[in-house]
């Protein structure tokens, strides 16, 4: 099944909720980072230990409501060796567990510097007299668009040979995003984004009708999702900016078509640490039940803008 | 001293050739790879150290003659654990000999995601009960600038603490590149780039003149380089495009200031891999040799242009 079949089969079965594994040290549940520090002291281990924790707990709590994560790279990068080991052994967890994985790393770079990037996510490692299939073993990326098509030509080709999937940034969710992607002459820079990706993924469209090259468009400018919504319907949709980046929740009906599909929405800090809005449990113990329970909430918020 | 007036500093001594550590497993000399194979079977592992020691000996060889070298991740990334065990090893070995170091990862994201890429690359780590210095121990890192200005704040932020270095990509030298960073609107994408790194990079201008937040401008595209370079005087500008990509070496004389200064000059794969061009040379042997006297040559072409 090609990779926006398998995200819209997912859709249908748990909703559109992609759960953020971002997980920033000061939020992780003081049990388990305090439980690491005494035990491996002041260390990168420490860290990392507290961050595999977190997620394997959170991964076997969500399994049965939440059908795909979203892992943002910084978070893992920023602690050294071990922290790429906490990706690795995530990414192992996770995918142990049935969930669909999209590495957030926004990666961009020209030629064969793309290809090294593309084939070390997505395929297949090719050196003299042998290959590897790819060390990292996840669903999709997230790139970035500045340098081009020819940017994203190389990830593309690697995703069409291994059913894998892109997500490129077209309409970012933060502030100042419109002062590179608002530029228009006289098309604006985000609507080219949007038609170069439509153009590359046309051949990797699906049974669902969705390509598996997607863009991410944040749901803090509802009118222009609306715009990219009934221009572009085969792309499908990642859209942060939910939670914690206060998008609105009912402008979010212009991400999907009718049939509730063609977006998956990123909720990370809001679930993950949903815990800390209870300044009485500072500890973070059960943090993976309230976890849970506002998964529910978000997949129900999100069914009910179809009722 | 700040990022900027050793960047200026190393010019002045060494040239302005910043060789590019792109290990790209296809040309790796045989007899180090085949080497590492049969010793650790066909592995992440062998690649990695096939890595390690190409990049060893080549710093060796050039520390006396190169001050400055680049990075590029993916070539690392790909090659899993084992190879940002590689990483490691190789900014270490290059800090004990001297060389300022940019990490070519282009990284990019916003608030709290940038800030994580920023302290995780720059500076320092910061938890409950205590904090760490950096685990990648480098002097800059190139970032992408597709989400806008607050997506290079923190980076430049984290950099201004630490005297450490940016290079925010503004005219990559691609073949595609114009489909985005043309637009224009009425001022060009690429040219609004420059103007934020211009503002962003006033309270980090040092002795030399220059601001440690530069810019990525390709030397495919002369005239912008030109363009960039009359009004844009305290821009650091760092320059691919140079070997491989065919860029022109005369015309690199826009891209520096009177002086020489302003601008170092990326040549990755013409240097490392220099001892490819001699086809009976398939095992490269000498390898090392072969770079030395390639760096030696661009240095002296690039002092040509001055004289």
């Amino acid at each position: 099944m090609n990779f926006a079949d398998r995200i819209s089969f997912c859709v249908q079965k748990f909703g559109p909720l992609l759960v953020g594994l971002d997980p920033h040290i000061d939020y992780l549940p003081r049990f388990i980072l305090e439980h690491e520090l005494e035990e491996k002291g002041k260390t990168w281990e420490a860290l990392a230990q507290a961050v595999v924790r977190t997620n394997q707990k959170l991964l076997d709590e969500l399994h049965d409501i939440v059908g795909m994560i979203k892992i943002q790279m910084a978070f893992y990068e920023m602690l050294g060796i071990p922290g790429m080991l906490a990706l690795q052994s995530t990414i192992e967890y996770a995918r142990s567990l049935g969930y669909i994985i999209i590495l957030d790393g926004k990666r961009n770079d020209i030629s064969s510097t793309a290809l090294a990037y593309a084939r070390g996510y997505l395929s297949t490692i090719s050196f003299p007299g042998g290959q590897l299939e790819s060390f990292w073993k996840v669903d999709a990326l997230t790139i970035n668009p500045y340098l081009g098509e020819d940017g994203i030509i190389p990830f593309v080709d690697e995703a069409n040979k291994t059913d894998k999937g892109i997500f490129v940034l077209c309409r970012t969710s933060n502030k100042s995003a419109p002062t590179i992607q608002d530029v228009s002459g006289p098309e604006k820079v985000y609507v080219k984004v949007a038609k170069m990706v439509e153009t590359l993924g046309e051949k990797m469209i699906g049974e669902s009708g969705f390509s598996s090259i997607g863009i991410v468009v944040g749901a803090t400018y509802p009118e222009d999702l609306k715009y990219l919504r009934s221009n572009f319907p085969s792309l499908l949709f990642l859209i942060p900016g939910v939670g914690t980046q206060q998008g609105d929740i009912k402008s979010l009906v212009n991400a999907f078509q009718g049939n509730g599909l063609g977006a998956i929405v990123n909720v990370s800090r809001d679930v993950i640490f949903a815990y800390r809005e209870d300044s009485n449990n500072i500890s973070g113990e059960d943090f993976e039940k309230k976890a849970r329970d506002r998964a529910v909430y978000y997949q129900e918020k999100f069914w009910e803008l179809f009722r």
